[in-house]
């Protein structure tokens, strides 16, 4: 798919799969599946990028096991593709060059929790949900929240972020260390178990955001955070997005820390009052949530509210209580799935930019117009506090003219964050559709540094190549 | 000084040391010294390693004069030895082969600061209280604060962090993006202006902490925050230093965003009582502080009243006006130089280590009676937010014995973290002191994996070599 990468890196040839199946066969039995079906179910399925299935999918263990598959595979010189859950929307965990996908889904481990350390060791294949249940009795919780229930080896891997990340960051703010089988096979643990540290270079942010390409990630160290005593969230709508984005600057620059503040253009209003049931009016919309003490949280909703109406908006509809909260963000994560009721039959296929705050009205605002005059329909939801947001193109997957112009559509969505100073992208990660914009984004030399690192890391080319960079 | 390095790093000859100073006098003129006064302030002054003095001094203003030096010095393999303000502990700035100290004192432009996005560009020389004073008529500041008034090049180097990383994070967590002169010569911007991005390697945190090794900093983007509509602060007593991390455990645990939370050990009391005329009771203290709304503060502060008397300490002294709360952290700040007035004519050898927070306690107490049976003097100071404290052993420079004393308890003091889960350094960094201490930390493998990275961008090992990894 990648012209360059596929010039010079061919497949290996078809012994050199053979000895490695073989080989993953004698050593891992029946958890070892090369049937079709499988292996195109660890292939890529959320995009329009075709599915490259691998040649064999093994589901190790431990990390001892996934060592022992990495060596096999670097003996060979078979590629290797770490597969979390398979919620990635940009063809992450395809295999264009074939090789070994590495299903982590057996390895969903809570190794420990450190409560009085806020933090928590576990396998990569534990998903956030289940991570979530398991502390909830703790009073803890992980805040990372992509929407879907993704593995959390596969939210290092693309660097994760979602709807709290304006008051608990993003993946690369949230894990404390990793213990990661490099491309020789070697086991590295990138930092120790205390908060901070300045002994040596920064491993652990290398490999979050690497999206496999460095090694593989079999355990996971990560920052936890106690649950609110008080949880409030409301909706609060807008006569334009410039409005509501205006609201949310003031609020954030006035301090308050609010812990969502998430945008739904009108599009996606109507798609989620059909979907789940809501009479929201069909206009701009912030879906906002604040986590404190009682006061606190009633202060900030008050605050807010006052923001609100300076900026043009409200009135702002405060829900304090769990359950109008919870089908409030129940129907924010379902979004994309309520997107799907407003052209049935088609696909959405998901894509995020992200722009300084300053500029993000106007990036909107340009994208609105964009999507009008394609005659397309994408809803837009956002991350408005940090300046990311999803387009959700609903295309026809049957009709090359619709794909064709969903593509370059996005093209000219990443060309407009880029001019704004913003990423191709905030949180979906580069996999192999957004490879093609990483020199325009950071410049030849920046460009040049990355290959650099990957030609000293995995000098074969072996761990999930075509991604990110082409060697 | 560090044995492997020097063995396989001889220093350049004196015709390549000559030909580059020709050349850097040619091009900057006066901005270029050789004088051994101005060398030997630019080698490491704070601690108890020889100073090793650079060949040359150099002041360039431009990145593009950055780059100009690093290729003259690439072209006859001469070291770079980047300079701040020269207030780093572990030997940083000391020029064991020689070479050209970068001085970046004359480059103290504020570039940019962008409000609405709660971000700034500045140049390396800026120090963090040129910083702040140029933000304090916007409402906005920036948090990272080491003691010291370091340059901000410095700290991304150090990976600094300070009082109030508890709340506000290290370095790490407050660099959007850095412009860098690689060894090469390249100019690299490691990121966009974006809150956050997730496309591709995380270059930025690569650079933080990299103390000057794989490149020069030049350029550097930093996240602002507003300035707090209260700030409340205050003191209090416990009767064991267990009693007063038991109580930082159940703050931090309870959701208080505690902004600072200091922990001064006896000995540290009664220095700062001395030094700055106060009066407070001489047993292990806690130094806190709020950040928020008035009523948020109010109820911070009441709330951590409580706790702190459950854990068997108080009374809780709280100080909302503003001069009372200057002078306690005026106290703490200079608690370094308090230090002094406990054995005159001594120096004071800051060393820092940082643990789990759940292990806090323990490690501190191991170290006070540590400190008793080696029959030293030196004072300890925590944030203990974070799990990281420091030890000031006082030291008579002049008595081989004393000098050697407090190297063996700075060894012990280093096993002691590291078998508890623990960095050697929290916030000081590796500079030439704490190399040693780099395999028992991360493991070999994860140490290669540092020096593959040291050798794929600078092959030549030009940029501060002997520092980190000696490759």
């Amino acid at each position: 798919m990648n012209a360059p990468a596929a010039a010079l890196r061919p497949r290996p040839d078809a012994a050199a799969v053979e000895a490695v199946t073989h080989a993953l066969q004698a050593a891992f039995g029946n958890r070892v599946v090369t049937s079709l079906a499988v292996r195109q179910q660890h292939a890529n399925t959320l995009t329009w990028v075709e599915n490259q299935p691998p040649d064999v999918v093994v589901y190790p263990q431990t990390t001892e096991e996934v060592a022992q598959v990495v060596r096999l595979c670097a003996e060979h010189r078979v590629p290797i593709i770490p597969f979390g859950t398979g919620t990635s929307f940009e063809g992450h965990t395809n295999a264009p060059f074939g090789g070994v996908s590495v299903d982590t889904s057996m390895m969903k481990a809570v190794v420990a929790v450190h409560a009085e350390d806020l933090d928590c060791v576990v396998e990569p294949g534990v998903t956030r949900k289940q991570l979530n249940e398991h502390l909830r009795d703790m009073g803890l919780f992980f805040p990372i929240d992509p929407g879907a229930d993704a593995s959390l080896g596969g939210m290092v891997g693309t660097r994760a972020s979602g709807t709290n990340a304006v008051r608990y960051g993003t993946m690369k703010d949230n894990v404390l260390s990793l213990t990661v089988v490099t491309p020789n096979g070697d086991v590295v643990r990138t930092s120790r178990r205390a908060k901070k540290t300045s002994a040596g270079y920064d491993l652990t942010r290398l490999f979050v955001g690497s999206e496999g390409t460095l090694g593989i990630v079999t355990q996971i160290t990560l920052k936890l955070h106690g649950i609110p005593e008080a949880i409030s969230a409301g909706v609060c709508p807008f006569p334009t997005v410039r409005a509501a984005c205006d609201a949310t600057i003031l609020a954030i620059q006035s301090g308050i820390p609010v812990a969502r503040i998430e945008l739904l253009d009108e599009v996606q209003v109507r798609a989620c009052n059909i979907y789940s049931k809501l009479t929201l009016p069909e206009t701009p919309m912030l879906f906002v949530e604040f986590h404190g003490t009682e006061a606190g949280v009633q202060e900030q909703a008050e605050r807010f509210g006052e923001i609100a109406g300076d900026a043009g908006g409200g009135p702002f509809d405060w829900a304090t209580k769990a359950e109008d909260r919870s089908r409030l963000w129940q129907a924010r994560h379902d979004a994309y799935w309520a997107s799907m009721v407003l052209r049935p039959g088609a696909k959405g296929v998901s894509t995020d930019v992200c722009v300084p705050i300053s500029r993000l009205a106007e990036c909107v605002e340009e994208t609105k117009r964009d999507i009008e005059a394609s005659g397309m329909i994408a809803p837009i939801v956002g991350h408005v506090g940090d300046g990311n947001f999803h387009v959700l193109p609903l295309v026809d997957m049957d009709d090359e003219g619709d794909i064709a112009r969903a593509k370059a559509f996005v093209e000219r969505l990443v060309e407009r964050a880029l001019a704004m100073e913003g990423t191709c992208t905030g949180e979906h990660g580069v996999g192999q559709k957004k490879m093609k914009y990483l020199e325009a984004e950071h410049g030849p030399e920046a460009l040049d540094l990355m290959r650099v690192l990957k030609r000293a890391i995995d000098p074969h080319d072996i761990m999930n190549p075509g991604k990110i960079v082409a060697l």
